[in-house]
């Protein structure tokens, strides 16, 4: 009985029909020159728990996590024939590659986050969420054990178990601290939202705690002296962010201790940003160095106490003694204790993460999967399957090879092995029918005939290019991507297989293995400079790549609230300059 | 030796000319029709803590609290002449009044809060803040005691005394459970910033936990059963608040368990806001029973446990249990431990507050004033001074007073003793001459004379009307405007006193005593309703009231930045909802 003002009816206007809103963001949005990317999914649906009723006969998918490879599965998700459930102990998913901002206020935390509740409302497919860890992974049973995450009063209730018939392990990885003593209790890590807010709240702390009166100036330097541990590219676009916080915003608000401020970033390898281009990583140096950001190189941390942190210099192996007020350790990733647990029972011990196969799935688990930092793809190596490749490929059984036989089965060799065409680039070489002939000398293509030790010895070197993934956002999310539409074509590929030839058995594989495609990598550097190493060797420093950083991560977003959020956001520091206010 | 570039450029043009930016925003703030009122101050230098080598002649002046007594304060000082020292452990004022909108995320944290340091950076006074906490005051060594209020590792130095010339205790007040069992320990109060962080998170925590499987509904039931405690301003638009979260955003992201939210209103008197008028505390009980809030009058809140609160019925003395998910506590101010002490050593004990007299000191120490919800102003009874007066009022030492010589001494009473004109408007007389002619009876006006008796009688009834007034952010940001211009005008007024006569002693006092001019409050009830109460009982309840509500809490608000962000945080919620992460 009550009747919709103009106000109400509006805001209706604009939540059912994301259309209307999207359009009225996407004119901000272009206004600021920025978007590069549109979306055009809808969520109008919520299907309740127990609506449906043949949750009997749906195959049960349980997702482990809800960062950037399981979002992106559960986005990518389009097939309800699946009743899909996500145990994870955050609600949201972290925008993570703008954590570096959030620390020191340049982007606000709220901005890069969106519900995951959100993210899954869908039309066809049945999703439920809940918020909870998974503490043990029962491979024999199929269940994965869960307890909620919250300090709770439930009496024990908190813990639950979920069976599965496809389990989708995706939960990440947690700080590596290498076993250095004192680093947990002393040291900020960043990975999470929590860390960055918490790093916040400590930067101004330290700015308030050496501003008190009858502290020594000595003292006042010790609480001023930020340290960041690890040159990755975390820890450089940390310092850098902290670097602007200071100059840009601090020093007015903190006269009397502004010129005792230092940073150090410290660096066991011999440069920072070792996986970038040397053009980065020298542009980077020389700019830190400008900007008064010392830069330790081939410093290993070996201890941390509450006001000192002790390195080991690689040259001399001499043990230095620094005083410091803050530090954020970002020195890599290491495996989360459920993680390690579930290896030990699945036989994978004494490795840093689960091994899968090139199709996700983890090596002797038929159901389950495993993406993002929490796994890596153990390549199947060529020589391997030498043997097997070699007669599969020799199809009169005579013994050698032709050219012509070989070329049959080129194709699913490559797809199978990318390591192949990997070392044919590296090897300038156009053709894989090259390799052979080199082995073979100066003969004609078609004239060419191997038995199985000249093929051997054809293809005795392509192995050794084979790399690990890198464990970043970019490679977690295509997996999640990539992982979703052989869910989705499950069955359809279990009747047409599309994979690459079988080689050891017979048949196709069902789906054709997952293939990362690298879309380059930024590393802001602080005063509105980026590095950028876009595709193909492509190096881009400057003005311009800040831009481009916007633009991209602005389109990259989850959803449009946090991409005019965070545009919002970009405004407000350009206008008003970041807070400082210790909430 | 860097080259600017234009964004640099720019961007320092917008830090440093802040009317620039101010032009840029008022544009913004304009196009969207809500602005009210402009600020014209601007923040050019800054001065460094040693700077000034005229610090031993300076009367040193500590003001403790950065609340709205605090902060207005500083806001309005403007004399050079004093060294000005802020002790607070939060280094930001908030903007309280839209705290309720923070816990359900309406209004993000940051946007209502300002660094204390922005705030203070003036030209010409000299302000150093100190975060830490006052633990004690000494007003007989004029010293306070401080105590950083970081988790810090310095040693013993987070300690550190300050003296001062003047002190001004403006440290607000805390919640106050009437030693009720278990509220402590169970309730979340709302006084705090992060209070409000807190219960955005609670709430969030609620749905989470009451969503996880193998729960009864029973189970479910209690764990979404919120109760808020008391019903003034704050308790009734956190209800609101609540209510709009829940039925606008939560109920579609958590579809399978929205039947099951309750929320109830517990309040120990007949009505909730029963310090507004009827017809608000009627259109707020009417639309809250609409909404399927429960409120429960006449109900006092005896115990709380984790997950039961226990109240006893006013009418027959029943003790029923309640058992609920979270509760919110928000029952009134209590004072805190350090003002209790402060209390004590002047030996001002069983008092809710510090007394002070109407200039704002604290009665018994010259040199002392206090401010905001930690104080109360007592009022001076005219019958305590009415020997006084009439002794000063006659002039001619005749034993009786002529209404001329009255006359001559009207205006002073009336400064001095503000409760005689609220008494003439209560008895609808239009001059004070009429009180006297009431008691004389039915005789000219010019023939009156009246003895010490006759205007003892006379007089005898107007210090009833007398009224403490309310712990609001408006009292209290009035108040520290007033004493800012006390301090700022203390030589010249020393010299030429404008306050009131002394009947008690000779001359006048230096300044025209504190006074208060109430300039309305709101009660937002949700579903953009919002009930006003205008000065001169003007009531105004509906939408409009909302759009009032809007602009005057965006013009009050301390800076141009949290201006821009209430209103995109408003805009925001309008577009995309609150936000239900729970970070």
């Amino acid at each position: 009985m009550r009747n919709f003002s103009f106000y109400e009816r509006v805001s209706r206007a604009f939540n059912d029909h994301s259309s209307l809103s999207r359009l009225v963001v996407l004119f901000t949005v272009s206004g600021g020159g920025l978007l590069a990317y549109s979306e055009s999914k809808s969520y109008p649906g919520v299907k309740s728990l127990g609506s449906s009723e043949d949750d009997n006969k749906k195959k049960r998918v349980v997702v482990l996590g809800t960062g950037w490879a399981g979002t992106s599965f559960l986005k990518s998700l389009n097939n309800s024939s699946y009743d899909v459930q996500v145990v994870s102990p955050r609600n949201y998913f972290a925008f993570t590659p703008l954590l570096p901002s959030v620390t020191c206020g340049s982007v606000e935390a709220r901005s890069i986050v969106e519900p995951i509740r959100n993210i899954v409302k869908k039309k066809n497919v049945e999703i439920h969420f809940w918020e909870a860890e998974c503490i043990k992974i029962d491979a024999e049973n199929k269940k994965v054990y869960c307890k909620s995450s919250q300090d709770t009063n439930l009496n024990g209730e908190e813990e639950f178990v979920v069976d599965y018939d496809y389990l989708v392990i995706a939960m990440g990885a947690r700080a590596n601290t290498f076993n250095t003593p004192g680093v947990v209790e002393n040291c900020h890590f960043l990975k999470e939202v929590e860390d960055a807010q918490r790093i916040r709240r400590s930067v101004i702390d330290c700015f308030e705690r050496a501003s008190l009166p009858n502290l020594t100036d000595e003292e006042r330097k010790r609480i001023l002296h930020f340290v960041v541990v690890g040159g990755g590219p975390t820890g450089v676009e940390f310092s850098a962010e902290l670097h602007d916080f200071v100059n840009e915003d601090l020093v007015k608000l903190y006269p009397t201790v502004k010129d005792l401020v230092k940073i150090t970033l410290l660096e066991a390898g011999d440069h920072i940003l070792n996986m970038f281009d040397k053009r980065i990583t020298a542009f980077a140096e020389e700019k830190f160095q400008r900007d008064g950001i010392d830069v330790k190189t081939g410093s290993m941390v070996v201890k941390v106490s509450d006001k000192e942190i002790s390195t080991k210099e690689r040259g001399n192996g001499n043990i230095t003694s620094i005083p410091y007020g803050m530090a954020v350790w970002s020195t890599g990733i290491g495996t989360r204790p459920v993680i390690m647990d579930f290896m030990k029972q699945i036989g994978q011990t004494n490795r840093r993460a689960l091994a899968t196969d090139e199709w996700l799935r983890v090596e002797g688990s038929d159901s389950i999967y495993a993406l993002g930092d929490c796994a890596t793809i153990n390549q199947r190596k060529v020589m391997e399957d030498i043997s097997a490749i070699f007669s599969k490929a020799d199809k009169d059984n005579s013994g050698t090879l032709t050219v012509k036989e070989f070329q049959e089965v080129i194709d699913d060799i490559c797809e199978r092995y990318p390591q192949v065409e990997l070392h044919l680039k590296n090897k300038q070489m156009h053709d894989i029918v090259d390799l052979l002939k080199d082995s073979k000398g100066d003969v004609a293509k078609e004239s060419i005939e191997l038995d199985i030790e000249g093929f051997k010895s054809a293809l005795s070197q392509v192995d050794s290019q084979m790399k690990n993934l890198p464990a970043t956002a970019q490679v977690a999310a295509q997996q999640g991507a990539y992982l979703a539409r052989c869910f989705n074509r499950m069955e359809e590929c279990e009747q047409n297989p599309e994979g690459p030839l079988r080689f050891r058995g017979s048949g196709r594989h069902r789906f054709h293995p997952f293939r990362y495609k690298h879309f380059g990598q930024f590393a802001p550097l602080g005063g509105e400079q980026t590095a950028a190493q876009l595709p193909g060797d492509w190096v881009s420093i400057g003005q311009s790549s800040q831009w481009l950083w916007y633009s991209v991560y602005a389109s990259k977003l989850v959803s449009w609230r946090t991409r005019a959020l965070v545009i919002s956001d970009w405004t407000r520091r350009f206008v008003f300059g970041r807070d400082s206010s210790r909430i």
